[in-house]
């Protein structure tokens, strides 16, 4: 007999309403126009040039999702390649823009070896190099005749730069660099495209030139041979092996023995190395750089927005047709006839979810902020004025620290909220759980990262004690701590629960309390002589207190101001988007509620209101759970996920996509013959059971 | 020329002092005896068992792990087929008993198609059949003549239990059940071992008999040949596809149609039904089967025990090794040179990282005290004594609930703790995070489990007001809720942060508060009329305030009452025990503050003298860390991990790792040719560089 005989389910029905006429029945209760809240947050023209996009990737087998979730880390790799591979002929023979290119790229959702390519190495070519280097790098990496990577971190070190160990030494009198790697620490490790697909590398290395070190500088260097694709002599390469996520990329290690480069290959738009002597001179403005870190902080905000949503609207969609219990206070009916009640009935699913849905709106509405304020500091900086840079730059370290932590969290609530099948590949937020993941580490540790904020933080509070910083709209920092030294003993005036829904009351309880935070911290390291070291704990507090207060903020502000959300179509929308504003802020409050309490700035009583008030929240919200994430409008080719489909097809999904796992292709597993059947006896004991049974 | 060329590093060391001096020096900082202390967790015994086991598992081609983290899903699951079918020949070989192979599969942390064999086929049969099926499953099973596994959740149904689909319809003209699954949603699934290795399965379907629906009962039902191991015909059945984590696994479906199987599949241990007429008669006594979940439940909290250790080992011996930084105000020095700062020094990582290793150390006292109160409550039943059940079933539902949630979030601080590596598999903290994940969602969802430890703790606080519960040695609920009674406004008597080292202390905040969140949820279901649903959040809350009570309590009083600890060669183990026992519970105190605070028990002053203390303990406890984690006697073999090797080679044994990424066994990456070739421009300017580097 054939032993490769697929497995097949019967064409049976789930028990119950199905699926589809649960969410047709909760997108029934939405209050709101889905399609215009959508509208708002994405623009028409970018959602039409989403399905647009999305038309073409539906019939493309290089972008075809299919196996995603079955695929080894080989498989993965090579399916990468034939990905970016057709993206560039598609994006020619289509004439995509780059906005077309970056969605294609975003709806596929797997980092490939060409990512760093495209996000590190093209951007470092055009912001570094001479006129004369873009023809030479630049250029031919734009067409795709090199290809390259961003190699910073080693084995040795990440987040200390200046620790770094790569050598590059320059010899003045055959006009070329020696890149060397001097011990096993100092191999570049991590390095996205390093590992089997990149040509060239943006290497940092310690530039010595007159037996001086510089420190960390770029080069543009070629690693593997433009013919055959192997490593130059010289060079030690590879891949790093397997990690948690990621695996669709080539991270990569790299080795220099007296690797030698040309003088051009020292990306000189800043410093200098002069060709003849050697001599070394510094770029003019070290700070010029900040701006373009918070250009990238406000994308990972963005990117953190999204992916929220992403976990949200399977969790939210698949709690609307999973059903567990009859909750026989509240019996659920369907045509007149009992059915078990919809998980997302249950408080606790609420809690768990809703401000998941809640904090992915936030993040939207800062990081339009962030990127707006981006905008307004360019333009300063360009007329010479860096005023606004410190708070920007600031916040942004924290911010990035605080919502990529929230999102991994959100992630994994959602993901343990889809209870068992959450576990399940299928359900698309298990990989994406492990890709997503690398965000707390990367562009700076997240625990790190709240230092750089903290200390301008402590900075900002010492210059307001000193009378040295005018409240200002472009900076909420010196405000609230302003406000806070004219009345550092104030309380909450909440008399009862709805008392929490009035902005203004929120916004200066977490004012008060970041604060509040910062006086205490300053208070221990001037006067009571702590370290630094010694008040770390602290430190990320603080930090995480300013920027929740900046995404409470944000939130708000852009309900009260926002012009579009003014005109009387969106009343519905601003509604609901205020009940999540509230929630966001409420949930976050309770969250962090010690830090209202140690600061007397809440009573028991008021917090117990506060806990009320989040319970009222999510029943008034959860009519319209489904339609809000409908609302981020993310299509089922970009979910990939049996949980999360728009049309609540939950289980038939889940046994097609059992249908496809390569271990169900056959009907004996391999092994049987070896491993099974010495042991196997087929008595008449046991025997005994197959004759009865037949 | 050959495109097999493995990828080589150069022998050169890391930079600074190497990882084996490093730990060489924080080994000789502790200021107790290592061995004596994993002797008093394992016994003598256990750890000589280990260390016998552990030399056949090093020398066993089927136990090596080299390529465990590299391995396919197939390849997973045919290493793991004959890893078991080696176990089974060594055991009979060396005379192994089961201790030694529970040994050996611990060590080998890798579950398998045969995993539920083992924990849930045999020990159903053992304690659910007559000795007629003792004959005719039992002993086949036990010679391995017969695979089983245990086929409980189907794909709607996982937590309703009473709400499973599938039925078993008793014919008895032919005595036969007739097995089927009505719809789509009644097909088992997550079955492990089922998908592809076993040959039977014990059922839970709906008896139904006479017309009577008398809900789920475990059958046991042969599904694949004994011949041919081909699927028998009215079945099937297949492997559910890629999880999260747990992949060396089949887990498996399976759906029944109108599937026939003898009377004696029917397990009558406890229920029967009657051959000729079908009647059926109920079990004796259902509470019988809440020893088993609280056995059970005993093991989960000890296993929980060493994943926190597994994971704090890794963690702290990397901090102890990995260097970032000048710490400029407390420069470390090596041979009157600086070197940069172990990570362990930084306050914050201690924060990360000595919490866990407490935590470790606090569910080892109260595994063990649950394996206690088990073995106690077994014997009072056999005496026909109830009263110690409740209460000890209960609280090992909040338990479960609760220490495998400190497990997941102990293994990923921990991993995250260890910054960009811990991100890579060769951390050993990935594929372990993934295989202990479902802990959260198996056995009980952690959330609903909640609400059967707060339905006791609500019962209990009624009977206590009713003056219906006495104190008692052997219920600590009764205890606490009755003093919170006397004393319903009861302060913290703390006046500096030494105080809180006191136990009493301690245990008072903690009988308090959970107390007090008990009294309160009570007060809005008796009095204010809301709905248990509407108080789901609170009700999770006072099922951890409770369990968070008896962790506490459960390390303080094994340190103060266990006589071997009395003896006085075990005082430096002991003062060491002290210092974790207060980072636990200050620590836990700290996290959890808000609800210290709204029950008025502490004041905002004591707060912060609470913060003081637990830093202070930081700083006492680290010099102990690594000597700490040593003795947890995790081996190498068990942890295989790159980063918490026992000698400190961690960037020697990061290398070898990636040396055997598949990928590098290859120069030239597999598409290529295809996918990056046809753009690749060896122009004269990209050669030029390559010219002038010659």
């Amino acid at each position: 007999m054939d032993n490769n005989v697929a497995t097949k389910f019967p064409k049976l029905a789930p028990k119950g309403p199905s699926g589809e006429l649960l969410l047709a029945n909760e997108r029934a209760k939405g209050t709101f126009d889905v399609e215009e809240l959508s509208k708002y947050m994405y623009s028409e023209e970018w959602l039409q040039k989403m399905s647009k996009v999305l038309q073409v990737l539906e019939t493309e087998p290089a972008f075809d999702k299919t196996n995603r979730y079955y695929q080894t880390r080989k498989e993965k790799i090579t399916t990468s390649l034939w990905k970016e591979k057709r993206l560039i002929e598609i994006a020619r023979e289509h004439q995509w823009d780059e906005t077309d290119v970056q969605i294609a790229n975003f709806l596929y959702d797997q980092s490939t070896p060409f990512t760093l390519h495209y996000n590190m190495f093209i951007p470092t070519l055009r912001n570094q190099t001479t006129d004369e280097q873009k023809k030479l790098f630049l250029e031919p990496a734009l067409k795709h005749e090199i290809i390259g990577c961003y190699a910073q971190t080693e084995l040795g070190h990440g987040s200390n730069v200046q620790g770094l160990e790569t050598t590059a030494t320059y010899i003045p009198e055959i006009q070329q660099f020696e890149l060397h790697s001097p011990t096993l620490t100092s191999a570049k490790w991590w390095i996205g495209g390093l590992g089997k697909a990149a040509t060239h590398a943006i290497v940092m290395a310690r530039l010595i030139t007159n037996g001086k070190d510089m420190g960390p500088h770029p080069f543009c260097v070629q690693i593997r041979s433009l013919e055959d694709h192997r490593p130059l002599k010289g060079i030690i390469v590879g891949d790093i092996g397997p990690k948690f996520g990621f695996n669709s990329v080539d991270n990569g290690f790299i080795m220099f023995d007296h690797y030698r480069i040309p003088h051009v290959a020292f990306l000189a738009n800043y410093s200098k190395v002069n060709k003849f002597t050697g001599e070394y001179t510094k770029p003019p403005n070290a700070k010029l750089s900040y701006g373009t870190m918070v250009f990238v902080r406000a994308h990972i905000v963005m990117n953190a927005r999204v992916a929220m949503a992403k976990a949200a609207t399977v969790a939210v969609r698949y709690s609307a047709v999973r059903q567990q219990f009859v909750d026989a206070a509240n019996p659920r009916k369907w045509d007149n006839k009992v059915i078990e009640t919809p998980v997302l009935d249950y408080t606790m699913q609420q809690y768990r979810l809703l401000p998941a849905v809640a904090s992915a709106y936030a993040c939207f509405f800062t990081g339009r902020e962030m990127m707006r304020l981006y905008d307004l500091n360019q333009k300063a900086i360009k007329a010479g004025n860096f005023n606004l840079l410190a708070d920007l730059h600031a916040s942004s370290s924290g911010l990035k620290s605080l919502t990529t932590t929230m999102v991994i969290d959100v992630i994994e609530d959602c993901r343990r909220a889809c209870g068992g099948h959450g576990y399940s590949m299928f359900s698309g937020l298990g990989q994406f759980y492990q890709d997503t993941l690398p965000n707390v580490t990367w562009e700076g540790d997240n625990y790190i990262l709240t230092q750089q904020t903290a200390r301008y933080l402590l900075k900002t509070f010492r210059n307001v004690i000193a009378g040295k910083a005018e409240p200002s709209e472009y900076n909420q920092t010196i405000n609230y701590l302003t406000q806070f030294m004219q009345n550092p003993k104030a309380k909450c005036p909440a008399t009862k629960p709805s008392d929490f829904l009035n902005p203004e009351l929120v916004l200066s309880a977490f004012g008060f309390r970041a604060a509040y935070g910062i006086a205490k911290v300053a208070e221990q390291l001037d006067r009571h002589g702590r370290s630094w070291n010694s008040m770390l704990v602290e430190i990320a507090r603080i930090s995480k207190a300013h920027c929740q207060f900046i995404l409470v903020r944000n939130f708000i502000v852009a309900l009260q101001n926002d012009r579009q959300l003014a005109q009387p179509q969106y009343k519905p929308i601003v509604r609901v988007l205020r009940l999540l504003a509230s929630l966001f802020a409420l949930h976050t409050m309770e969250k962090e509620l010690s830090e209202f309490l140690v600061a007397s700035y809440l009573s028991s009583e008021q917090s117990e209101m506060l806990k009320q008030q989040v319970i009222e929240l999510l029943d008034e919200i959860r009519p319209e759970a489904v339609s809000l994430v409908d609302a981020f409008a993310l299509p089922d080719y970009y979910l990939h996920s049996a949980l999360g489909r728009f049309d609540g097809r939950v289980y038939e999904s889940m046994t097609e996509m059992a249908e496809r796992e390569p271990l169900n292709h056959t009907l004996v597993v391999d092994g049987y013959e070896e491993c099974i059947k010495p042991f196997i006896k087929n008595t008449t004991t046991s025997s005994q059971i197959e004759l009865a049974k037949l």
